[in-house]
């Protein structure tokens, strides 16, 4: 099969559509003719060097992909050559073909075109895995979503809004913010110009951070008594200050986690959670993925000079 | 009636046990006749003028008692004039009378003595709400508990134990961790002596912690993956650094919580959930309450003078 190489740590240009070695299924895995894939921050950086995969997973980039089973491995309960799938990948879907452990495959929500289903996997589980089953953001609360026009933010808002919460969001551009009100957002603000944390201040029951160190203490003004700050990205920095004192006052908690390296039974978990909520509301028109481009899978080094330009709303797909 | 009033902020001395106006019951309180109180760290940083009272709560101090209930305001549910009960308190506590909302008076475990049932309300409390809670420790999970010697330390061992945890534990000297062990604790670390980052590196699932900023990056070691962290207590600062990238490296999270200023109805859910897991441990012997002494009331300045020592293993309690 063909896939996306990386030929050396650097820039975009260092993709490369080459020939390599088909995957087989192991005992528990099935294997994916790919559809479409999804571009995600977490791919730059490994493609940077910066963020080598977890033990065991593809060296090729890749962490979601939709496409049909080709091949069934010993042991996988509930799928069959020939479906309709998207899947949760630890890596690999820049490629004709993927394995990944059944745990992770998803079904297509009912009506969703396949290759589209690919801007889903990661959104949703993390969207649903964080904001709800971490943070359980319940009807009425408040959710304030940092990179709302982003892949995460897109769905994050639609999802929040489709359980009955409040949403507020950041974004990058007054026309960012514009379209986060379109996707349901109640409030926004442009970073570039405001202090969410004025604006904000006191009002979060729950916070979707992507940006780590430089906005704690920001998002700690932000939270509500009793509310969760969910920290999934570090793209502000890893180490900073912290007032232990005013957590306390505020009876707040903070936790901190990635999707990719959890074990693939936490992944199963998650994907039957989204299967079971998020799929539903897609199928009935509540939520519509955000998809910014559709870039052909030999060309990635345009979708990751897209992507860094951060100029885009929503997902941009990888297609074959 | 008389209680203790603090003549100016201070020293032990500035403890004087006087007549003052007797609690009338409000709607929804109670007034207890009090058989014993005990002293806790916030009396002294009360006592010091650093920690004033919660908005509408007794400026008297004492967080926590046991009694006869002597008068019933209007809309109380479920106790009677007569009853022997303890509860957790705003405040009031050092007190021959005190008034307090009825969903924080709980029953006397069977069998308990009346006066040593005084030495519960706050230790259970805050265990039971931030351990089991909060932080949702389950068996065969590990419980790191700081100052195990302590009244909620001595509680929090006895307690992770009879759940089925594994417990270790810190304390400021060999002969304090030794009595931590007797009372079950699996491992303990003389913090003088041994860094217990080193020691428990990993391998906690949940900490119980009371000193704050300076232990941050020990405890951020200590925990295992998944790891949750508790804060009660800032003995040691509220201002610090926090690897953020360490916290996601875990998957960890980590809350603040104090119980004094949190709603009446929420101390409610705790105290019901405390009767409900914690007295039938009580009354079955698997957990015994630790009184290091019983101080007379009018005395408690001799109370302040021995916590402040941090001598004593367990609750010392104020008796009239």
């Amino acid at each position: 099969m063909r896939a996306i190489v990386i030929s050396e740590p650097g820039g975009p240009d260092v993709l490369d559509w080459q020939e390599v070695p088909d995957p087989s299924p192991a005992a528990g895995q099935v294997v994916i003719d790919v559809t479409a894939s999804a571009v995600n921050r977490a791919d730059v950086l490994q493609r940077q060097g910066k963020y080598p995969p977890p033990r065991g997973a593809s060296d090729i980039l890749g962490l979601e992909c939709s496409g049909v089973i080709a091949e069934i491995g010993a042991g996988v309960e509930g799928f069959s050559v020939g479906d309709q799938v998207c899947a949760l990948l630890a890596g690999g879907g820049y490629a004709e073909r993927v394995a990944v452990p059944w745990q992770q495959v998803m079904p297509i929500p009912d009506g969703l075109a396949l290759d589209v289903a690919a801007s889903l996997p990661e959104v949703a589980c993390t969207v649903w895995s964080n904001v709800f089953m971490t943070a359980r953001l319940r009807k009425g609360e408040t959710l304030l979503v940092h990179g709302g026009s982003s892949g995460i933010g897109t769905l994050a808002i639609q999802l929040a809004k489709a359980f009955g919460s409040q949403v507020l969001v950041t974004a990058g551009s007054d026309e960012k913010v514009r379209r986060c009100l379109e996707l349901g957002a109640d409030e926004g603000v442009n970073y570039r110009e405001e202090d969410f944390a004025e604006k904000f201040r006191n009002r979060a029951d729950v916070i979707l951070d992507i940006i780590g160190a430089k906005y704690l203490r920001q998002n700690l003004d932000a939270l509500a008594t009793g509310g969760r700050l969910v920290l999934i990205g570090m793209q502000g920095g890893t180490v900073g200050e912290i007032d232990l004192g005013k957590l306390m006052g505020k009876r707040a908690s903070m936790s901190a986690a990635g999707l990719r390296v959890r074990p693939v039974d936490e992944k199963g978990v998650i994907c039957r959670g989204v299967v079971e909520n998020v799929w539903p509301l897609i199928s009935a028109g509540a939520i519509r993925p955000v998809v910014h481009a559709e870039i052909p899978m030999s060309d990635a080094a345009q979708a990751h000079r897209m992507l860094e330009a951060s100029e885009h709303i929503g997902k941009i797909l990888l297609v074959r």
